[in-house]
C-alpha cells in the first residue's frame, strides 16, 4: 500500500465533488457536472491509473462496465492498464443483438426500475478475469449483476472499482463478503442532515 | 486537407470493419466487438485523434454525444482536443434530473423506436461551440436531434463527426444542408448483396 497517491487520489475526486456535488436528499448526491452527464475526461484519466495501481498484478484482461454513466471510466481505466477491452453490459436488446447473451436483472436506484443488463456470449469466456468499473456503488445492484453475469461465462472477477461509494446502502460490504476486492475512491458515510460526510481512510 | 493522415485512419477503421464487422442485413452492419459493445480504447484514441485534427480552428469548447455508443469515441475525440468537456444527452430522465433541460425527439434505428434525449440547461449555454461525435451516422435522426438540442440552447453547432457513416441512409447530406461539417471515418456505400461497400474517397 503506497500512501502518497492514495491520499492525492482521494483527495482530487473529495474536493471535486465538495466543489460540484449537490445532496439531493440524504440518499442522493448529483455529481452530473463531472461525472455522469457532463464529463471531465482528465479527471476520468486520473481515476483510471489509480484503478490501473489498485488493481495490477491480479491478471486482468478485461473491464466490464454498465451503460450509460461507467463508461467514460471504464474506458480510462482500460487505458491506464494498458489498452485493455471495455465491455459495457446493454439495458436493452438491440435488433443487431442476433445471438445468445449472458443476462441478469438489476434494480436502478436512481431511476426507480427493474431492468435486464445483457453481454452478449462472444465477448466473455472463461478465460477473462474481469474488472467491474462503475461511477457510483451505492447498494451493489449493478455490480452484482455483473458479477453474475462474468460466472455465466465461467470468467473469473477480480474486484470492483467506483469513483463514488455510498458506503451507507451497503454494496462495498455485500461485495467483500462474496471475497472479491472493491476499491472506492471516495467514500461517503453519510448525506443525512445537508452534509457529505467521507471516510477518512482509503483502501486499496 | 493533409492527404497521409487521412488515408491511414481510413485504412485503420476499414480494415477493421472488413476483419470484425458482420452483416446482418442490407441496412445493419455489426461492429459490436470493437465500436458499441465492446470497446477497443486504443482504436478510440486514433479516432480521437483524427477528429481533433479535422475539425481544429473551428473554436470547438464542448463535445456532444448522445447515449450510450457514442460516449466512448466522444471521450477520446475530447482527451485528444486537449481534455475538452464531454456532453452526453439522456435517453430517459433519471430522478436525479431535477432542473430544466432541453430536448428532442429522436427515432432509433436499431432500437426501432422513438424516446426524448435531454440535456441539462446547466451544461449547454450560448457561448457554446459544440462539436458532436457518434458512432454511427445513418439516417442522421440523433445528429439532427442533437443540433436542435444545441440550438434550443443558443449555442452553435461546429460539425458532426461519426466513426462509421452509412451514406445510402441519408443523413450526411440532411447535415450538409443544415452547413455543418460532417466527417465520417470510414463511409459505406452499399451493404446490399452481403458486401460492404466502402466509399474511396475521404472528406476532411
Amino acid at each position: 500500500m503506497n500512501v502518497a497517491p492514495a491520499e492525492r487520489y482521494m483527495k482530487l475526486l473529495e474536493d471535486r465533488i465538495k466543489k460540484d456535488g449537490r445532496l439531493i436528499n440524504s440518499d442522493i448526491l448529483k455529481v452530473d457536472s463531472f461525472l455522469n452527464h457532463q464529463i471531465d475526461v482528465g479527471l476520468m484519466d486520473a481515476m483510471g491509473e489509480e484503478f490501473a495501481r489498485c488493481f495490477s498484478g491480479l491478471g486482468v484482461n478485461k473491464i466490464v462496465t454498465i451503460e450509460s454513466s461507467g463508461i467514460p471510466l471504464a474506458c480510462a481505466a482500460a487505458r491506464a492498464m494498458g489498452g485493455l477491452p471495455v465491455v459495457f453490459a446493454k439495458k436493452a436488446v438491440p435488433n443487431t443483438m442476433t445471438e445468445e447473451f449472458y443476462s441478469a436483472t438489476v434494480r436502478s436506484f436512481t431511476k426507480n426500475k427493474v431492468y435486464e443488463a445483457i453481454v452478449s456470449k462472444r465477448f466473455l469466456s472463461e478465460d477473462d478475469v474481469c474488472l467491474i468499473i462503475d461511477d457510483f456503488l451505492a447498494s451493489g445492484e449493478a455490480a452484482e449483476g455483473l458479477v453474475k453475469i462474468i460466472e455465466q461465462a465461467g470468467a473469473r472477477c477480480a474486484g470492483v472499482g467506483a469513483a463514488i461509494e455510498k458506503e451507507f446502502q451497503g454494496g462495498s460490504a455485500k461485495l467483500r463478503e462474496r471475497g472479491l476486492k472493491v476499491v472506492s475512491l471516495a467514500v461517503i458515510t453519510s448525506l443525512a442532515d445537508d452534509r457529505i460526510q467521507f471516510k477518512s481512510t482509503y483502501e486499496c
